[in-house]
């Protein structure tokens, strides 16, 4: 479910899809673990689903703050790896989340990650995490370094 | 292994061990799925060990940032929890990480939330994850809300 | 200069201008200092430009990070201060800023706060600040709360 | 009195005074206008006092929070600004602050910077503003990038 099959890219407003031949943030052991799926990835946009699973919640039936964070940081985390130079990899150095919203189990929230800045040494990506019915659940903003 | 037993509770400088008669924060589903242990809980300090399992890693075999972000916050709202008057519950607001160093996939890291602030209506927990050898891994400071 | 005229306020896309009779954020003595002129102020967004005067600058010529800071500081506590229920008070209990780019001494920078959203307790705010040629010079979310 | 006398420096618990022959981030013209006093610079840990003068504070006759943020973040420019190679610059590219306690018009507070990291292409700094009682005002974070 997690693997990016270039097929499922869908095309973004403003750039075309991008093949991504590389593993890809959202293909590694952790990703896998949390469970979402890449809907669409170009270098300025990334939308991701994930399914609220009562192993991502708390004891009250919401989505737990570390999966949200967690989504969040794998979403922004592909849109600066297809932003890489050949042979070049990210990693996230800060991230800075508010929570806005519950998110039920049973329910699935969409995740968008937008490029704010991307610069040679560094890119810095805002992603929303919202519902189904559109209250934001969280805001996130961080800062991705090529390293 | 995630139950927060009393036995387990070491006294820590400052305050005597804490019993966590309720569910912890610690003890819900996606906590579990972390699988951090919670080795001392006080009102001012709550410690914590996590082992990192290849499942939280990224593909190069250090661990992710989404499991270093979300054993943060389970430990920070341990400690928030541990000041709740009766009936009350705590949900994070916000959280910013700075992240340092790597850990390796096999290697513990261990997480110490302390309280910055304890107010009535919110606390503010700094939270550090280092390796073995003491090296910082991430540093993290965030809200928590009484609700 | 600083003074919320009423007669200044701008019709914003979604809402009446709202009246300040009030002292708001703007007109105490710290945003007199940074010397800001709020252009619009509704419960949903506050507008300001700020004159990048010397010394709010860096020895280079640039924009000071500090002053960056305080102007949205400054513009998202008005928009905090137009939600507030009679009597009450707000205040900043937490910010993040990110830099993206530079604004030079001697041209206007941009400064316009969006609520993300406003509760009875808190609201929390995005501004963003851009030079007159639209490049993004910083972002900032952070919390208000209600006091 | 911004001026950063090396006859000033006071020896830091580990590391010798530091004279800084270049102009430093505190000898700047917004620096200037904020009106802090640097009393001891290494490259692990900078300190300086503010006196909390009216027009840094809000109307209720407390410390502005832009104030707070700006001397947190000139403090901990200073720091980076002590471990760059010769002919490279500092900026701040993120900064979060926490709230914590109000300062009141006519007493001086307390801003101490300490090193969480120091790399080649960064740093991260974490920076405690206090009272003279000690009660912590604020607490913040944030990375330096060497450009």
């Amino acid at each position: 479910m997690l693997h990016v099959d270039t097929a499922k890219l869908l095309p973004a407003n403003d750039s075309e899809p991008v093949a991504m031949p590389r593993l890809t943030p959202a293909e590694q052991p952790f990703p896998k673990l949390i469970g979402l799926d890449i809907t669409e990835a170009t270098p300025k946009r990334v939308r991701a689903t994930l399914a609220t699973r009562n192993e991502l919640c708390r004891s009250g039936g919401t989505l737990h703050g570390g999966a949200i964070m967690s989504l969040a940081d794998i979403v922004a985390s592909c849109g600066a790896f297809l932003n890489l130079p050949e042979g070049a990899a990210t990693t996230t150095i800060e991230s800075k989340t508010n929570f806005i919203g519950a998110a039920k189990a049973g329910e699935p929230v969409f995740a968008e990650a937008v490029a704010l800045h991307v610069g040679r040494r560094s890119s810095v990506w805002q992603t929303s995490v919202t519902r189904a019915d559109g209250k934001l659940v969280a805001m996130v903003i961080q800062t991705q370094m090529v390293i």
